[in-house]
């Protein structure tokens, strides 16, 4: 049986290699999965849903109630039901909305170092990823990187804000310029916003206000701590809805309907939710951010999103030997290789983890540090 | 925004066309959607997990317990757990298969009349569908029309039975028939079984028998009545299943969890609860199979397995016209044209509905015929 040239261009995902790596007694901070339980609305609204028996088909774009709670969140930039489509998982949103997009031949300009799908997706759907630079220290989009990466083929543009590695956010300088720049050549945005409700200094900027030009995806498994649902949702332009709807059905139909209804179940206290949830995650960043500045050869400005810390070490090694190390002495993070070439040269940490398992961490992480030579 | 070639080259499905039509005082014989509930243990294993917080992402290929009960489901033919992925959905199953195998160029053979996906999954992978026809009345693979149909190029024949729309089941003639054809040709075989458990005479003979040149795909959604739990598996080779699970990585990450465990749970009564359920729609079969036969232009061999019927009709209207003329008197059904060329002349109604629903949409079929002049 011979496997596509497709499937054979497109590696396994380095954060799968390690979740895969994970033994029973490590420390795991390798895997960005919310630790903090998911709100209880959530959970009952699963049980009864099903015992009332909503465990047939649905609509292929999601039940309706739940793409207006969506809208409804987004009301602010005039968003309705009809701009918004919920998908079995963030992953597949993206995956049918560049299925739906890219063609052979095509290019998409995707971040160095970002999130390990949208080069897969781009090669999944015959076209060519190219990296675009996100600057040192503050990752924001490399802005004459870009220019200087743009042909007539460029299609898209992958944006990431929060950022997975990075945990940056997206600065209003940044977003004019990307909003200028693909407006001039036509290039669509695809912004995966599926970290904005985690955003502690600053506040997220949002490519919903450009739906003309630009997709955005976003997903419950962050924002309800429930990444085993998996549940994501897309705002776009209406006119585009129907044809991510047909992509969508032959990817899985329909979404899953109990866990449709749970989460529409704890829309209405998803913001106090939130709340609580960022309180504890802000607590772990700032934890995490002191320790690892205080390890000789390491640094990290401190993220202002998401639930990652990305720091560089300036140690004679590779980001892949170092995670090694990490991983014989029983701590798991990922490579920085692993989210593209300017990835090098850093190391990965999710601190959706406890503050006791983020202190056993940070102490191997300063032992494994201190041991190598300089 | 331009939507990609190969998604403009993809219809939207005729089934759901049908779904989108039905009002809520219609009688919908339309859809593939059992009526009958799901097992109580898989409502409960459901709930538990989720209330014990297994809503955290999974393995790719499905947690470990369910992979081991599927593989014990076919023991007789030797299935461990490493030839079994869980999926999130037959369809996702039979897109990861299709992206996995089909190149640009490749040619798929599918089935006439046949299921609605798997010329827009070969579509979707740059590949060319061809159509093969099913004989007359007993709709087996017409294997003349096959081996005139092979080239070069063909790279995978989609076989599905017990059949979605027709009915059918696969006999042992047709099987070594196919089985020897395909490997003279190195075609491999994609075997959709999701309906094995609806047999109710002959008996479901499997291509799981043949995994060196064949990948089944199977779900849940029917044999435990959960459609809307999103959850499939595949049987493979145990070569093929790291790159299915690499594909399978990049559409959705993994199978839900909450869902995952429920299944596992009414696992080891699942056979007893077919049974009842095979009660159930056997009554059924023959209740829809006498009606349709007691109209005049209307006949029906009555089918072996599933839960649909695919009578012809000899009225001078195409399928699409007799359907609308039904949807217009309350009756939902899908007209054969839905299925491929080869399926005019035909309507598919499925019998996955109360014996109430049944003849009630019986009357108005009957109705609605007579008044269709001659």
């Amino acid at each position: 049986m011979k496997i596509s040239e497709r499937l054979r261009r497109v590696p396994v995902s380095g954060i799968r290699k390690m979740f895969d790596l994970a033994g029973s007694g490590s420390i795991n901070l390798g895997l960005g999965e919310p630790d903090v339980p998911p709100p209880g609305e959530a959970l009952i609204g699963m049980s009864e849903a099903s015992s009332k028996g909503m465990n047939g088909y649905g609509p292929t774009p999601g039940i309706m109630p739940l793409r207006e709670a969506v809208a409804s969140r987004y009301r602010e930039y005039g968003i309705r039901a009809e701009n918004v489509m919920i998908t079995p998982s963030g992953t597949s949103a993206l995956m049918a909305i560049t299925q739906s997009l890219v063609d052979a031949g095509d290019e998409a300009l995707i971040p160095s170092p970002g999130f390990v799908v949208y080069g897969p997706h781009t090669a999944l759907s015959s076209g060519k990823a190219v990296e675009y630079k996100l600057t040192e220290n503050d990752f924001q989009p490399d802005i004459d990187d870009i220019q200087n990466k743009i042909t007539k083929k460029t299609k898209v543009i992958f944006l990431n804000y929060p950022s997975n590695p990075t945990g940056s956010v997206l600065s209003e300088a940044s977003f004019k310029a990307i909003r200028d720049i693909t407006s001039e050549h036509s290039i669509t945005v695809i912004s995966d916003e599926v970290y904005e409700p985690f955003v502690y200094d600053d506040r997220h900027v949002s490519f919903i206000s450009e739906l003309d030009n630009s997709v955005i995806v976003n997903g419950f498994s962050k924002m309800m701590s429930v990444p085993g649902w998996r549940m994501g949702f897309i705002v776009a332009n209406k006119d585009v809805i129907p044809d991510l709807t047909k992509m969508s059905y032959h990817m899985c139909a329909c979404p899953g309907m109990p866990a449709q209804y749970g989460i529409l179940n704890a829309m209405p206290s998803v913001d106090r939710y939130l709340d609580e949830v960022r309180t504890v995650y802000r607590k772990r960043r700032d934890l995490i951010a002191s320790r690892i500045n205080g390890i000789d050869g390491m640094s990290l400005n401190v993220p202002k999103g998401a639930f990652y810390a990305f720091p560089g070490f300036s140690f004679d090694i590779t980001s892949d030997e170092f995670a090694m190390k990490l991983v014989e002495n029983g701590l798991i993070c990922v490579p920085g290789s692993a989210f593209g070439s300017y990835g090098e040269k850093h190391l990965r940490f999710s601190y959706a983890a406890d503050e006791q398992k983020i202190s056993t961490g940070m102490d191997i992480l300063e032992k494994v540090a201190n041991s190598i030579k300089r």
